[in-house]
């Protein structure tokens, strides 16, 4: 996608061919900036300090980390030690310990001089099959969007909440991929952003994706979007997921179960748009089985942004000594969801749909 | 109610009974100081930079400086001087005009001599009924918190949305009065306060009294209400009002709604706390028939915080340049209200449920 009208990706090989260079997410959407990543320790405090998030470019990133570590110590020990440590940087990001596990079964039977070589290209190859996920999830999604416009004959208004963008992924994103893919093909469209409380990453992130790429786009609170749909001014709300049960039950952002009911209740379709390897066959009932986190409650007292001199700046914003709780997801229940856009195809939220799209995880 | 151990109304009369003082509510709740209303211009001001805010405590304080007019120019010319001037100040308050038009009924008839201190006997008395009012909201509702706790034999959790606080009347203020007196008679409440993007009036306004008053609290992004529903941790939701039709239809802070709908899909019982003087009797479609306000922009793309020096700052959060859209209130159908908290009891919201309150509305 385009930034400042150049292609980018959010991961790429530097001209030197001797590291990766990333887009620095922690200063988004206030500056843009790009780190070079040379090795592992690079790659572990990219991911541990949020220079990158979203769990397909954070897998990404590790297996690019491993890859430059074996320059270094190619030896079976090496190639452990880095598996270790960079799988620590986040140690709940199931991506991360894919791609590590992806990299490592790549090289460990190979020739210890042959191994970084073969570790920088298998990296490589995972970008490129994260980018053609979600460019399948693009080419699912969008006819959904163009039946829209065909209907109504004009831009097709779309909900999004937190950034399921591309920033999150290598390229196109998995909620936006259908909105760029519509965009980049003349189905017009606009795109109401949740600004996404505590963290703002649609505000931050989904709000600058779309607007360099020249997606027209509104920023609106979380609260608003119950509102607009009541008003019929919204036709379709896609979000992505961080978990998707067997069953089709979608863990996200807290607040995607608001905008879930708010969709039912005005009869708006509500699609989660996720790559395959979201979804955890062996969990049914999000709701119950789905744990979720609580973050530090300073996410939802204070709040970064710019002041008027362009410094960045941390203020708080509540009562002074009033606790906050900060349950950082929530599950939508499948009954909410009109269907799943993956990279196979659209299905409905039910364990028969999603196995009629995977009809291999039948058997198990 | 109490800041720092210490009993207050948002507006009394000053020592000297030369003015009247008010809390500035413009600084909460980074600080807390009081300001001096002593005339006319003074009244204007406070009303017009939200000095004072909340439809009842903006009536008084209008009550209050047309009576100070009044002692400067107490002559038929100043008093509809000082009338227009106040209701100029934000002109769609309806309380606003109501209190002046009370107190300017209230004086008309008068010599001259006798007006300001009419006027000013008048204004009080206005805060009494305000306070009366708020108080009888609290009797009203307090029995549903005690039958919670009956059945429960632990707090009571309740939600609220926005400030409906006292910082919005004279006193108790409307959907937290019955939760002071819950608190004030030894029955265990904890409120979850929505931050109320966009302008923040549950983070900053509503967990700032309840902090001051001892009722335990915890403040949560509007994105939370959904799932702390969807686990059983909320017992009961209390809201305001600004407009209640005559079906029951509530005009409210943007993501009342959204509060609404995740109340009824997770069976929480609902309530909107009004008085009498909040029901718009000409009006049954809410949704239809109310106009919803879109205020500026700048509400959603900056918002104000303390730094860590102390020193108030105002930072932008979201991409730069990207629009926003910023609705400031929404309508929650009756059909999803349990029922209304009013000063003359609690009665189901619809037509026939509030007529039974109000059987002087049959005629009309």
């Amino acid at each position: 996608m385009k930034i400042h009208g150049k292609s980018y990706r959010t991961i790429w090989p530097s001209a030197d061919g001797q590291a990766v260079e990333v887009i620095d997410q922690t200063v988004l959407p206030h500056r843009f900036a790009t780190k070079r990543i040379a090795g592992l320790e690079d790659a572990f405090d990219a991911i541990r300090t949020m220079v990158v998030r979203g769990a397909p470019l954070i897998g990404a990133t590790a297996a690019y980390g491993l890859a430059l570590a074996l320059r270094r110590d190619p030896s079976d020990a090496g190639l452990e030690a880095a598996h270790r440590r960079l799988a620590g940087a986040r140690p709940t990001a199931v991506n991360l310990r894919h791609a590590l596990d992806d990299v490592r079964a790549h090289v460990a039977r190979l020739p210890s001089a042959e191994r970084a070589r073969a570790g920088f290209a298998r990296a490589a190859a995972i970008c490129e099959e994260d980018v053609e996920n979600c460019r399948l999830i693009g080419e699912a999604g969008l006819p959904l969007i163009e039946a829209i416009h065909r209907a109504k004959n004009r831009p097709v208004n779309i909900l999004t909440h937190c950034n399921a963008g591309w920033l999150a992924t290598v390229d196109w994103g998995t909620a936006t991929a259908p909105i760029y893919m519509a965009h980049d093909r003349g189905v017009p469209v606009h795109v109401f952003v949740d600004e996404t409380r505590p963290r703002n990453q649609g505000a931050a992130l989904t709000a600058f994706e779309l607007g360099q790429h020249g997606v027209p786009h509104q920023i609106v609170v979380d609260n608003a979007g119950g509102h607009l749909m009541q008003h019929g001014k919204v036709d379709l709300v896609i979000v992505g997921a961080d978990r998707v049960t067997a069953r089709g039950d979608a863990a996200n952002k807290i607040g995607t179960y608001l905008k879930a009911l708010a969709a039912r209740a005005n009869q708006v379709p509500f699609y989660v748009a996720v790559p395959q390897t979201t979804i955890d066959w062996t969990i049914e009932d999000g709701v119950r089985d789905i744990e979720i986190e609580e973050r530090d409650s300073s996410e939802v007292t204070h709040i970064v942004g710019r002041l008027d001199n362009g410094d960045i700046a941390r203020v708080a914003i509540g009562a002074p000594g009033s606790p906050a709780l900060n349950p950082a997801f929530d599950v939508t229940p499948a009954e909410l969801i009109s269907g799943l856009i993956t990279d196979r195809g659209v299905s409905p939220a039910t364990r028969d749909g999603l196995l009629g799209l995977f009809p291999e995880r039948k058997a198990a």
